[in-house]
């Protein structure tokens, strides 16, 4: 039977890469069967235990615990007396060139550099950044289990001073065509990314690659970016920057949905860059699939074709934005309920926030269905206003209704009713409903959209009711998509300033100081960057104890959670 | 100023057309500004009152009100005093031809009918329903307020004898060519719909036809059929009537994004078809556009879009469906979190239940990270299994661990791994994990499935990469669309046993008996199918006690919630 022998070491700072060699050496001595050398955290203990390595010991999650599974006890016992002698030779090899120890060093050495790439444990990972804003750098933050308290600090810190922080956990971005962390190699080209994720930006970098077309830049900004706490500060700076950059001419933007104000900004940002962007926003689909600028891909491979098929037809797009006076909201007065539906869907991004008696999101639902609020989308079919009463389908009363009461509510800009043809329907809803909105568009500075569902069999004449309404003022669409990608063109974006500019220089030929994993330092040398690494080993040992006391005498006194 | 006079009728019936007529015919009196006559529930005394037609009656929700606005009092008064009158030439108008008084007579007078529309409010319509399957028909159920659990047990009794009920709140549906409810006309064809979404049917089916394609059945399901109250009823029942029917060559199938358990269930029934199904799952992207024989479409556009070309382009889905003994599950061991949860979001409709360390539901999340149980799906470069050690992009160990973990528990069918090769990546990862493959496969039954992202570009040679993993017995694919799709081919859908079949006879040249709106009885007529109306008036005229009694007397004694 298998023997198994252990050791900790408290406290003590190793970077991962020298735990993973020193594990690999373990494997390769006399009798050793299985080895590991891991930080003792509960889920890796749990590993440790999956792989039968099972150590009673104590350690606590900032110990070192090597464990040790050998055919005989004397073999296991062996392997850990090694481990000092291990850990030496890695050492000394590790410091055959001089490398600068500390941040500040490293800026002396390589001035020109204007980005640190950071890629130690995630407690120390903020402390590093920090200082790396105050050197003017801006910053690749690759560590993970950094809190997102240091997330939002770090980069409001970064948007006063007209600097980018990318991260945490951005495992990947392409700076003037150097791989910063993870990234593919890419022929350059007029596509810019922003992504609120890793391996999803490597994903479609490659895939438009694959397709023959190629990258500008493509910036990470962290999983987070987009949550409310952080409020996608680094993707409205990354949209900016591509917005600006003369290389650039369609983008892509790829994200999990962001949160409700969240979402609103960034579509609004995106809008205003002028430019074609392409919406991936994970698990959110688009219904429609372009509204205006802004153009939704179903998976990370649709959103690389779309980019490819519009970086190959260059076109301005045509922004038809035209806000008269205060009138702003749209006002939806649905007869189809699925319609309704799917028109919140596809808008709720665009047109934020949005009310509605169908609603995705509690947040969506409309307080009082009889009166809209901002821009509204109404089921006029819903059971709440059927009861004792005909369907809006046969019976136009209702529509006729609120039609007035919107198109006397000053802030509607836009209404758009469906009008949906067929057996069992209104024989002529044209006939009642053109005429109320000839006398509504007497305001002047209001669009009706009428968006017909029908087929040229139906018994009302789907050419008939078309003419009718195209001769009452309304602009007439046969289908949901269309009508939508016109509300948006109609309405324009929210004028939100855009942040301070992070300026173009620093994504043209990046010069870097790594701080952390060696690879990554080696792979832009590959490239050709200019870089530096740093010797870099954690303030007071690791000691979290004297860490708070050296951030105090530095003056960055923000409460830091270590994880 | 104008004057207002009322009238409170109550707990009297009058159906929607009869209200509706008499609203207008009031408007055509002298002097008469405005005027509704509505069942006096909340929402259509607010809409009164929104109208400025503001009466203070202390009406309830099962009384009529009929509210007149005149420039004078003295018209005001005289037009409410018009109301008998106006009611009874209704009431002649009427009753020119001979009606059956009862369903019964309607069925003695047209025995080929087998479908029963019933348009009737909501809190009589169940019981109409009722009687229409103790007769042996098939039901259409248009009204809507009727309750979740008189639509479950409805549904219950319907499976029991064969029988389907399309409905409550089943707008639309053509059967054999015929539109019951809302329906447009269109070409007749090889596409085959089923949806729990009204104009979402209709927008589909006139998509079809503008697209030159043609329908053989549009069978509407109600909104709440996907419901878990309800279990998709009647869309199990519909996909096995299109899976049977000759002339239906691609079935697309529309609704609200089901809930889990559901959710399954129908994706079930849906693979299990032997057909192409396009699947609009409103509000539910499909990441990746096909799997197997699932075609997921981002709207009802795009539904009509894919199903006209499916059928313009007639193939079998080949199903590699290989399940080899009793492994049945897929583990999906990922390095990318975007890519994980990209396979999660694809697969979660079709692989149900599924468990993962990156769930888009709570129901989702997996117990224990470190045990596999069912279909999962890791995210192996999650915050948790990072801490102290490094990416598993850069090390292989934790997912060689897992792999022979997965490999050893027998359930496991398929094993899914991300390659994402790169600049910062390990420079060689098929070196470590394609040997531990082969030796997985030894097993025989379980297959291995890698999805490389990279370019031909990066430095570990993406042909190179894919050749190591080939010869090791793994399939091998470069987008995730593709793996996904390969995925579902190899595991195959529950063999959930499908509904008791109702006869395909039913749906060929329907006959119909009609109940309510008179509107759909003459668009049966003008459709050339036969049909006959009753002449409805509710039980017990409509008092609720007396109602009840009589529901007693004929057996009818489940709970009835009255809306």
């Amino acid at each position: 039977m298998a023997a198994i022998a252990s050791q900790i070491r408290p406290g003590a700072y190793y970077d991962s890469v020298v735990l993973m060699q020193l594990q690999r050496a373990l494997l390769t001595l006399p009798g050793v069967l299985d080895a590991g050398a891991v930080m003792a955290t509960p889920v890796n203990l749990d590993l440790l235990d999956a792989s039968g390595l099972r150590a009673e010991t104590g350690a606590g999650a900032d110990d070192l615990l090597i464990v040790v599974k050998a055919e005989q006890r004397e073999a296991a016992e062996a392997a850990i007396n090694q481990i000092d002698a291990l850990l030496v030779r890695r050492r000394v090899a590790g410091e055959t060139e001089f490398l600068p120890k500390s941040l500040e060093a490293a800026a002396h050495q390589l001035p020109e550099a204007d980005w640190v790439l950071i890629s130690v444990p995630g407690r120390f990972a903020a402390g590093v950044a920090r200082d790396a804003l105050r050197l003017g750098k801006n910053v690749f933050l690759y560590s993970n289990n950094v809190s997102l308290e240091d997330e939002a600090t770090l980069k409001r810190e970064a948007l006063g001073r007209g600097l980018i922080v990318m991260g945490p956990d951005c495992g990947t971005a392409i700076v003037g065509g150097i791989g910063f962390g993870f990234a593919n190699r890419t022929r350059r080209g007029p596509i810019g990314l922003v992504a609120a994720s890793g391996t999803g930006l490597q994903a479609v970098a490659s895939a438009i690659h694959r397709l023959g077309g190629g990258i500008s830049q493509a910036l990470g900004t962290g999983g987070r970016d987009l949550h409310a706490g952080v409020g996608a500060a680094a993707a409205r700076q990354a949209l900016d920057l591509l917005r600006r950059d003369p290389e650039t001419s369609v983008i892509v933007l790829i994200s999990k949905p962001p949160e409700g104000e969240v979402a609103g900004r960034v579509a609004a940002a995106a809008r205003r860059t002028g430019k074609p962007v392409v919406l991936n926003l994970i698990g959110l689909p688009g219904s429609g699939r372009s509204l205006g600028n802004l153009h939704f891909a179903g998976d990370l491979e649709e959103a690389a074709e779309i980019a490819v098929r519009l970086a190959n037809s260059p076109r301005v797009p045509a922004d038809a934005s035209s806000s008269k006076g205060s009138a702003r909201y749209l006002r939806g007065l649905f007869s189809g309920g699925t319609l309704a539906y799917e028109a919140v869907l596809g808008l709720q991004i665009v047109l934020h926030p949005l009310h509605t008696n169908v609603p995705l999101q509690a947040s969506q639902r409309l307080e009082d269905p009889l009166h809209s609020t901002g821009h509204t989308i109404l089921d006029l079919g819903a059971d709440q206003f059927t009861v004792g009463r005909l369907h809006p389908m046969i019976d136009n009363d209702l529509r006729l209704r609120r039609l007035r009461q919107e198109a006397n509510d000053a802030g509607t800009a836009v209404i758009l009713l469906d009008v949906v043809l067929g057996e069992g329907a209104h024989p002529d809803p044209a006939a009642e409903l053109a005429p109320a909105i000839a006398e509504a568009l007497h305001r002047g500075d209001l669009e009706i959209l009428v968006c017909v569902i029908g087929t040229d069999l139906d018994p009302q004449g789907l050419e008939g009711q078309i003419e009718k309404f195209r001769a009452c003022g309304a602009r007439v669409f046969t289908g949901l998509r269309e009508t939508l990608d016109q509300v948006v063109r109609l309405l324009p974006p929210d004028a939100e300033p855009w942040p301070a500019p992070v300026p173009l220089e620093s994504f043209r030929a990046p010069a870097a100081i790594n701080v952390g994993l060696e690879s990554f330092y080696e792979s832009l040398l590959a490239q050709g960057a200019a870089a530096v690494q740093v010797d870099w080993r954690p303030p007071a040992g690791g000691d979290e104890r004297l860490m708070a006391i050296l951030a105090k005498m530095k003056g960055t006194s923000e409460p830091r959670q270590a994880s």
